[in-house]
């Protein structure tokens, strides 16, 4: 089973998505640590109530972005990790980390439009008629690495960020998921010498 | 009924999914005129096949792209148009053209993503798994106006350029026709103070 752990900084509801997956058995894979990088926050009790290792590495107490990143690296090897997931980790990770695992990350935008933070803002404000989520491998980039998969959402006359972003939510609870196992199963691939992902998710 | 103005500089598939409507009495406006920018276009003969007044008007027969877009008003304004649809016209178009009448587009990509030329081939190459085709208001800049409508086109494993365009193109023969039946019968509006277009398509 391939070790995975979640990155988070708030409510969770992505890591309850893939608990619930886990304990469904239909997630083809193991999370066997949640890391915060915030105290307090709901998704610490999702995994502990899961029964999942949770703990807390504040950036805080880091003098710098390399010194914070070598700890959650370490903490992440030391449980075997192989998949990283961000599951709404709002902090920005070094080329270090980036090159340690596989990391995957959830956009709730269909990427490459709105990337970056609110995004079902963005696309409100743009006035697009469809949007969607992304998942996708991280790289250096902030929302650029290669698109594993995508789901589309339509907005809807009198959609404010809330009713959107709810509605963009619960197509992400069921993606994220759907791509670990993808993942853990070997159904996708980079096809090489692309940013091209093959594969059924 | 809604005169309508096509400009076109191809094949004019986008046209005939239009004409198709008007025949099928489903369209809500009627095309009074078609221009081409090139002669001996196939979107020449499909006009005329469906009794509509069909001429070119060349762009290098006139000194300056001003010239060129104020012999296409007077001849859209002789004709009564009052929507014009851009189906494959490959020339930029001046603010005084902008200006003179109500003008739509279609282009195939869910805006903002892709825009400009090979939209297709852009979205294959970035590894989007979701594309589409976008139809909009036209302003002054390059596929930027406000949008009326999208429709969301899957990528596929496997796919190039031409099997992605058509399987696009398809859905933009659907979306082009029930967009200018719903701007006919007013069931569209921009929202004032914003770039939101409201109504159902």
């Amino acid at each position: 089973m391939k070790r995975v752990g979640v990155l988070v900084s708030g409510s969770g509801s992505n890591l309850q998505a893939i608990l619930d997956a886990q304990k469904a058995e239909s997630l083809g894979a193991e999370v066997r640590l949640v890391i915060s990088n915030i105290a307090g926050v709901r998704a610490l009790d999702r995994a502990r109530d899961a029964g999942v290792s949770a703990e807390v590495i504040s950036h805080r107490d880091f003098s710098s972005r390399e010194e914070f990143d070598a700890r959650l690296i370490a903490r992440l090897k030391e449980h075997g990790i192989e998949l990283v997931v961000l599951a709404g980790f709002m902090r920005l990770l070094t080329p270090k980390f980036i090159e340690s695992f596989q990391i995957i990350n959830i956009h709730p935008a269909l990427l490459p439009s709105f990337p970056g933070v609110h995004a079902a803002k963005q696309a409100l404000d743009h006035g697009a008629k469809i949007t969607g989520c992304t998942v996708h491998f991280v790289d250096s980039g902030c929302d650029t690495g290669p698109i594993i998969a995508q789901r589309a959402v339509p907005i809807l006359d009198g959609d404010d960020e809330e009713t959107l972003g709810a509605r963009i939510q619960a197509e992400e609870h069921r993606l994220l998921p759907a791509v670990i196992s993808a993942i853990a199963h070997g159904r996708v691939r980079l096809v090489s010498g692309s940013r091209r992902v093959e594969g059924s998710v």
